[in-house]
């Protein structure tokens, strides 16, 4: 990896080589979150826009570049990245903005941006040709994790607490996972993958430990620039759980500016919704600089204000938005109304996942249906009472 | 639309204007399919590998003038339609193949082929200032017109019968469509969409009446003709329901060596089965028109190879297929078996779905998870007996 300096800790500044462990060994495992350091006087020197302009590769691998993976290392063949930008006039209007786009990240293969970040883990686990790849969870990341690791032909094993719903423990079987399903709490299952990636020599995907993950998530924001000819919007809204995806996005648009394919960064709103706050978010400090440095703001919605987001972004304008995901919009429109982004502001929101891996989380989000009998009585009143779609 | 000449009728060939109402007025609604009928010739003098190679409209927009829409028309925010063609090693190994592609068209904004079909009776929709649009079924058929509805700003009415699962309901009311449980079966749903277009002037989207539905679905050979650089595979394996889409798919590639893109068309491979099989398949016809002027087959297979299909499917490929699309990846397996399809045969599925719609039918396609203490005694148990991704 050419373009890689090294590995610095956000804690304590220490610089180490690629070669290290996953965490600072001074600040150790609870704290010492490394990030990955690139010569982007070097990059800035080989990517052009037009070089890009020039590039057919559709997916997060046209960045390669800015990303730890070798030359020539093997890839997935499933087409993680460049999911698509929507305009949506009618959702903008109800949330109180001229202009809204939405990059719809639950088009990716599995259905989450958190694609971004397995494929990352996948391809590097093959490239140091470790047979197997493991992770706690049974959200998004482990679904994801499942699906890179099937297309690259490496074995998943993933740890699920107890608790974990039928439907979840389906979806990483489909794709041949190794389940195995911990009889105690998430922090059980945590604990049992760290200690049997440590003692067995398995690639760890944890987001609370891997470095390389938020090098995945940030092609997001690479995407965000380049879709939109080089001019990013005014806002991005993010949703913030353990704060490594809003990290990712922040870092995608601090690096587009350094190596020089944009002028100006846009503002991040990080949007943190009770649903998806987790104790304590191992990259809060991260989350915070996001915030800071690109001169945004942080807000809380509410689990009410989310279930109405899943609903109107998907009747406004056909997005399917899981509830994490449609904190984005939720939160961009509490922004609007406290007068924090202006209401001709350039908005984006990240939906970061569909709703179609978790169905059933919409259930209070929908009213309906209407019952009828065969002979149509009645059709009149449904017409009247039904919602509008603008 | 200046390419189109006028609609068919597939039984008694008679020919009408574009203006005429759905089916044939001589055969009638249950038999009167009509076929939409291009000017090849003048499409072969402006269309060629070229024209589309300088295209950069990633969708299946980019074949509009092999489309039933206007210039200028107002076309649906949300992109449809370019999805991946991803080569499946393992998957062809296993069987028994060399080669083998899938056309993910479960990648679609919700998730199956039928976004093509429902994009285009939308579009139509739109263009002639109708404000609602209506279908009958709780399938993928009305998912994605809610969907396309929502992206357009048009109304959807869907007419479901009685049983409709809860997660199905869900899913269309995200959209906002104004459901219909119907108190019967799905004929009575159907009668009852089809009385309430007659009389209210909706836009009707059934797929066993209207003639455009055919003309969007046909833009999935066209994506695999281009997207193969123009040498389509040698076998091309589609689940056979209702017709409607083999009968595209034949058409799409029929269409393609019409106007000279290719030089010689796919054998199509039906695969009917047990759970997809429609009583009386509207378009039986010309489902057996493709299979028998393309010289291909057509197969039956059981609900356990489907099963068995949903499996090996995701384990070996990451690709997440529905019961109906996992069943050509399933035909396929019995050709090869049967000596019909040679394994050294370039071959190409379409899935035509994601299971992620549906995930409660994979259930019994999987097995697991594994039980453990917090401790992890017994995990090497587990690692041997858990299935392996080759």
């Amino acid at each position: 990896m050419r373009n890689i300096l090294g590995l610095k800790c956000v804690t304590c500044g220490a610089i180490y080589s690629t070669r290290v462990p996953y965490t600072c060994l001074s600040c150790g495992i609870t704290d010492g979150i490394l990030d990955v350091q690139f010569d982007y006087n070097a990059i800035a020197h080989a990517l052009t826009r037009r070089t890009f302009a020039a590039r057919s590769e559709r997916s997060q691998w046209r960045y390669r570049e800015l990303l730890p993976i070798r030359t020539g290392a093997k890839l997935p063949d499933l087409s993680v990245g460049w999911t698509p930008i929507i305009p949506t006039d009618r959702l903008a209007r109800h949330i109180g903005l001229t202009s809204l786009f939405i990059k719809d990240d639950g088009r990716n293969p599995t259905g989450s941006l958190e694609d971004r970040a397995s494929s990352i883990a996948a391809v590097r686990c093959h490239a140091k040709r470790q047979k197997i790849i493991a992770c706690a969870g049974n959200g998004n990341a482990a679904f994801s994790l499942a699906g890179m690791a099937a297309s690259m032909g490496l074995r998943s094993v993933i740890f699920v607490p107890q608790c974990t719903p039928e439907a979840k423990l389906i979806q990483l079987l489909i794709f041949g996972a190794t389940v195995v399903r911990v009889q105690g709490s998430y922090e059980d299952a945590f604990q049992l993958c760290q200690r049997s990636c440590e003692r067995r020599g398995w690639y760890n995907r944890n987001s609370a430990i891997n470095p390389y993950l938020v090098e995945g998530k940030k092609t997001v924001s690479f995407e965000i620039c380049e879709q939109l000819d080089w001019q990013p919007p005014d806002w991005v809204a993010v949703p913030v759980g353990n704060g490594c995806t809003i990290a990712a996005v922040w870092k995608g648009f601090r690096e587009m500016r350094q190596i020089g394919l944009i002028e100006r960064t846009p503002r991040i709103l990080g949007v943190i919704a009770d649903s998806i706050a987790v104790g304590a978010p191992r990259n809060w400090r991260q989350a915070v600089i996001a915030v800071r440095e690109s001169g945004g703001a942080m807000l809380n919605v509410g689990d009410n204000e989310i279930l109405d987001a899943m609903s109107y972004t998907g009747r406004l304008s056909g997005i399917l938005a899981e509830s994490a995901a449609a904190a984005s919009v939720a939160g961009l429109k509490a922004a609007v109304a406290q007068g924090i982004v202006g209401r001709r502001a350039n908005c984006l929101a990240i939906v970061t996942g569909s709703v179609l891996k978790d169905t059933q989380s919409a259930r209070h989000a929908v009213k309906g249906p209407f019952e009828i009998s065969p002979d149509g009585a009645g059709i009149d009143d449904i017409l009247t009472e039904s919602p509008s779609q603008h």
